[in-house]
């Protein structure tokens, strides 16, 4: 028989799992092409021809043995130096290898610090609406998820709640910016505001409360926004990344954590995050995507699709009566439904073939999350399935 | 300030981490073409050429688009179907993709199993000596790793002992064979009767027992030995592959579980696996490397090379007056030491610039494991210092 916890996961899934399912029943009615998949944030634009080049190159080079083989746990030496660099030079850091650690993508590096820093009980604060995974994260570790609730007038998060909700045993606290499902920035302002607040706070308590910020859509912002990078703010910052949405990699696992020299414990948590990545099973990041990324640090999908498509969608919503923010970045779109009952709206969706998320799943009910890294198309096809819901529910 | 639990791992890694930095010392010092380091099982042997063309047939595949995304947390369904093809042939089995999971090697699906399987407190049992890596998979999930002692004639798993250790919170047993660190194929009859004790206890206990079989090794058993499949001998069994050493891959971290579908519990276990494959932070193994393995089935690599490094090391030792027993497979070679003390062993043989790992860290001290996946050259060079070791010590 599977585990206690585990068997609480079966049971939870099987809505996900239900929609998924009802996704290909969907697709086997009416043909894939007029289903209107929404629910994945399964990047639709390809990959910039340098990966393709670069693994090329690697595979290609005559001299390179031993290229599919194990490295340090923590990744290879040269790569982690390249990204070190690039990150200094975009941000006025001044990280060596020694602070960045190679991980199975953002996933990979969230579970490996949380491994590292949380004690059963340990606290962790989010800020709804929030990427759902992140309560799977910490209570592997079998520490408690602690949510501030959503502001839905910007989305920024609600710092007089999370003032008050930080205790004791608050550990970290998790920052995804720019943010899943909202596609808001949190702005320098908010930054800084928060920074101060936990470090008032751990002044008072006595404690560490580490922010982990956990950044994949970091290069996905439109208009040239900007993203604040946390360690400039705050000492106690450890940072995930991922190529999975910049380079469009999200099967090849590929991330890094970087872990600020300014952080309390520094030594001890680099070690540590070392033995995690190998005991948790991870090992290390795939070599041959190590040594591709490092050929494409400056690399980047074409942003511009994307922004045709939020550009679209989000014209297209307002025009019927929708009401939502316009995201700054990553690409998703959280929508108000015009019924109380999310997961209602969700299946009035389905009859039009519209596949969303309820925003339940992410900490803030009343909305739903659309997941537009889909083709253009799909976009200009489910606005007329948009419409008449909305009109509908009138 | 990190974990408490990760406080202990830091703790203990040192002296590990002692060891490398010995051998990058010694590096230094004598050149590394002078440090014989057995230390490591990093394949030598580079992967068949195979591998290679898989890798530029998937990647300049012009009708290939979106071959880094996303697929199903357990991996491509074509994939697992191969590979579920190609064991059904070798072995009479009847599997089909829905028991194959693909994983982050077999270290990812060691993790993704026991946190499928384990409730705080359950016992693993697992056979001196033993891959180390175990206590702490099993920790992970706060389980118990239950050793028996290891039987030094022949290495076969010491049955009796065994059964003794059965209890009713035993929730799986861990077997690895072609063992690491001893070579040792543990035998049709081994296997045989080590399922009937399982399945006798299972019946008293009221119980299931699975066995959780690791097998990085398969591939690599020496003058066509074979290695009984678990799955035909016991029901309640989960196999862990991987092609670390089989393709010589072991840095790509690709692998898979298979569960076999006459295991108790098999639908919430396939379901639970998944899940953990997801929350654990793998999310899916390696997308590209899914698709090259199922392009290798049949490739292997150059086991000859190993097996001159066996003939040459073993001949040399026992030659020297070292016991020790002829490994049937895997490139480990478990060495009786000449002094009682491993550890005071291992730092003798150091200073002859050779570089190997107590059997203390394999729950079996007085002995030494050799990696023998290393040049040809390495063991002639070094197998002068291998004698004048045990001639001082006479």
């Amino acid at each position: 028989m599977i585990s206690k916890k585990m068997q609480e996961q079966v049971k939870n899934s099987s809505v996900i799992r239900a929609m998924f399912e009802e996704g290909k029943r969907l697709a086997d009615i009416y043909g894939a092409e007029n289903v209107f998949d929404f629910s994945l944030g399964n990047p639709n634009v390809e990959p910039p021809e340098d990966v393709k080049n670069a693994i090329l190159e690697v595979v290609n080079d005559s001299n390179s043995t031993g290229i599919h083989g194990y490295m340090n746990n923590s990744g290879y030496e040269n790569v982690r130096a390249a990204i070190a660099n690039s990150i200094n030079n975009k941000f006025g850091t001044a990280f060596t290898p020694k602070n960045i650690i190679m991980t199975v993508g953002a996933a990979g590096g969230l579970n490996v610090i949380l491994k590292t820093l949380l004690n059963p009980k340990d606290e962790v604060i989010t800020f709804a609406p929030f990427f759902g995974e992140y309560r799977n994260y910490v209570k592997n570790y079998d520490g408690e998820l602690v949510v501030v609730s959503p502001n839905t007038i910007d989305f920024q998060p609600n710092l007089e709640e999370f003032k008050e909700k930080i205790t004791a045993n608050t550990k970290a606290v998790i920052i995804n910016s720019p943010n899943n499902p909202t596609g808001v920035i949190y702005s320098e302002e908010t930054i800084i505001k928060l920074s101060n607040i936990l470090r008032e706070k751990q002044k008072e308590l006595g404690t560490d409360i580490y922010i982990i910020a956990d950044e994949p859509y970091r290069e996905l912002a439109y208009d040239n926004a900007e993203v604040p990078y946390l360690s400039k703010y705050y000492e106690n910052t450890i940072i995930g990344y991922s190529y999975s949405k910049s380079l469009s990699l999200p099967g090849e696992r590929i991330g890094y954590l970087v872990i600020s020299d300014q952080a309390a414990d520094y030594e001890n948590i680099v070690a540590a995050a070392n033995i995690a990545n190998r005991i948790l099973g991870f090992v290390n990041a795939p070599a041959l995507f190590q040594r591709v990324i490092a050929k494409c640090l400056d690399a980047k999908v074409d942003l511009e699709a994307y922004n045709k498509n939020r550009e679209l969608l989000y014209k297209g919503l307002l025009s019927f009566g929708y009401e939502c923010i316009k995201p700054e970045g990553a690409f998703y779109m959280f929508v108000k439904t015009p019924i109380e009952n999310d997961a209602e709206f969700c299946s009035l969706a389905n009859k039009k073939n519209i596949l969303i998320v309820p925003g339940s799943a992410f900490g803030c009910p009343g909305y739903v999350r659309i997941a537009y890294c889909v083709a253009y198309e799909t976009i200009e096809k489910a606005l007329p399935g948009f419409k008449a819901l909305i009109e509908e529910l009138r």
